[in-house]
């Protein structure tokens, strides 16, 4: 059993919780290695505190899972059984369970009055924040995933830098770089990717579109990919043609705001202590309301994780804990700066897994401009 | 008010149920027009037999909601408020209910919860059914919008037929048709797209990777894109080189059952029947134990939703469903054919959305090679 099933069952002993399923995909991912893609059809893990887990799944995917790893016992159904026949058998013949731990914020409500009909009375307790919390700090393993996933988002930064020429439009240099990372082997990016230019860049949100690119234009570039069933994130801001010294000034100041974050990211910081140490640069310059959104995520399996980095959240890093540091300053005028970097936090400080150029970039200006 | 609005209030008055609450995206936007992105912050639509619907969304969205035509009442929050404390608060403004309206399949046991620690005592019934049911006749403005987008699809099979040769990868031919997709303004694939070559292609779920095309390969596309909400779905299977004779009698038989299934379509025909009429024509040529699958889907907001077209679905074709017609045919040894229409059933038989051709398709054979 591996060391994560391991403590879960120790959960459900100390609650004394008699069994337990996990239906998200990310979960089920986490505990067994299958990533699976959600149809219409039940997928889940059955946990009990001192017994082996049972994973029940449509037959089309026992082998798969049985490659991804598993070597605990596989119950499987085809379209023409009915699953919860299958749940409601399994759940019989076990003693009497007066409480059943259930993600609560991912299984939907139909599945709970499924589950309701076959253990008639029952409680369900939680196994949301166990499994958050067991989430939170990645091993050797998941890291080294986290860095390879960063290395190409760094390369889909520079695919899209290279795509720039005037008149080109964001949707443009977007399949350019979904293409190369195609061509590199990515089947999937991590969230639908981010280019803006100039002010379609000044909403947080903003979405790509038909706008074309001209100097004097910031190019927003948001994106990651999913590798080995880990996301990476990235954010780079660079400047097409001469900007003006406003959008100079901004830049510095947001990215003075991210080496504050990334040098607060050490084992034992309040987690709202990072976003703090960030905003506090973009509000010494004046550009407070500027700064809408929090500093940063957890991320992972997910691309938005626990822990939040928020100035409220009290809670502290740990070594292992995966974040982004990604402060932005957004301005009606004259566009958005974002610079955003993944980070690892190490037994003594933190490693920071993005590694393309952060200084300010100016690209698309000839050598007379220059001079 | 809009009619879809109208046709879910008459529900709740002939069921005598006094309120609900639509949680999905997909319903969300099948109501209101407006596709959010459902981040983790709580979104929904309350719906009342006799009085205005009331949309409950973060405050950053209601500009959004308006522009997309929300003429009712607009409760919205910021993060620091309690979005349940707003529902809390408007729900205690009404005549207490003991009975309310939710999606079951879609909404979260911890929503439910939170509903019911509002609400005490309550018993919670189902909007799926009607939901399901209202979006499965599509009105001219959605058949419009999925014509447009079955001709993005069928722009997409000839983008990757034309970049095919001889080494290149399936992702590589995937990022191509993605990256001209979007040049076209397209921002969103309906479901990450599919290019399978050869052997490969033998499994009904099989996986685009770093396979290479060679001479004598089929090459199979399964793609479509999200048109403003709506979803298209095409598959296409060409032959790369001189296919062998089984082959061509293989895709010869597809398209006989393809041809089949969308005779088949028309106002009155029991669902089932649309299957079986393509499933006997593979049955009759000896490969019915190589064709696994349903023989389609309907088709909308989502890639897959009802009716869902298999052999025991005793439902009736009503004009104004939209659903795929697509069987194939997958053998280990030579990889796997299908052929994937889109198809509205219109008053008297059913128009095929899909127009890109489906005669066998040979490419990449020199002159030479084909005396």
């Amino acid at each position: 059993m591996n060391y994560r099933m391991q403590e879960l069952q120790t959960f459900l002993q100390k609650q004394s919780i008699p069994g337990g399923l996990v239906t998200s995909r990310q979960n089920i991912f986490y505990l067994s290695n299958f990533d699976y893609n959600p149809h219409e059809r039940f997928v889940g893990i059955f946990v009990f505190p001192n017994d082996e887990p049972i994973f029940i799944t449509p037959a089309m995917e026992v082998q798969m899972i049985k490659e991804a790893g598993w070597k605990h016992q596989i119950l499987s159904y085809t379209d023409s059984d009915q699953p919860w026949a299958l749940v409601g058998h399994l759940i019989e013949s076990r003693n009497k369970m007066n409480q059943f731990a259930v993600e609560k914020d991912d299984i939907s409500y139909s599945y709970i009055e499924k589950l309701q009909q076959i253990f008639g009375e029952v409680e369900f307790a939680s196994l949301d924040s166990i499994l958050t919390e067991m989430r939170l700090v990645k091993d050797a393993d998941e890291i080294e995933i986290l860095r390879e996933a960063a290395a190409f988002a760094d390369y889909g930064v520079q695919v899209g830098i290279d795509a720039l020429k005037e008149g080109i439009t964001e949707l443009e240099v977007l399949g350019k770089i979904e293409f190369e990372l195609k061509k590199k082997g990515i089947k999937e990016m991590s969230f639908p990717p981010i280019v803006l230019f100039g002010q379609n860049a000044s909403n947080p949100h903003g979405a790509s579109g038909d706008n074309k690119l001209k100097k004097g234009d910031t190019a927003l570039f948001d994106l990651g990919v999913k590798y080995k069933g880990y996301c990476s994130d990235i954010t780079r801001t660079i400047m097409y043609g001469n900007p003006g010294s406003e959008l100079v000034k901004i830049y510095n100041t947001v990215l003075q705001a991210n080496l504050a974050g990334v040098e607060a990211s050490q084992p034992g910081t309040r987690i709202g202590d990072v976003d703090l140490s960030g905003r506090r640069v973009i509000q010494a310059a004046g550009y407070g309301d500027f700064f809408p959104h929090r500093i940063g995520h957890g991320l992972g399996i997910e691309i938005h994780e626990a822990p939040s980095i928020n100035e409220v959240n009290e809670g502290l890093l740990k070594s292992g804990m995966v974040i982004t540091i990604e402060p932005g300053i957004y301005l009606n005028s004259l566009g958005g700066v974002r610079i955003e970097d993944d980070v690892v936090i190490s037994d003594y400080g933190c490693e920071v897994l993005t590694k393309f150029p952060k200084e300010l970039m100016i690209v698309g200006v000839s050598d007379d401009e220059q001079n």
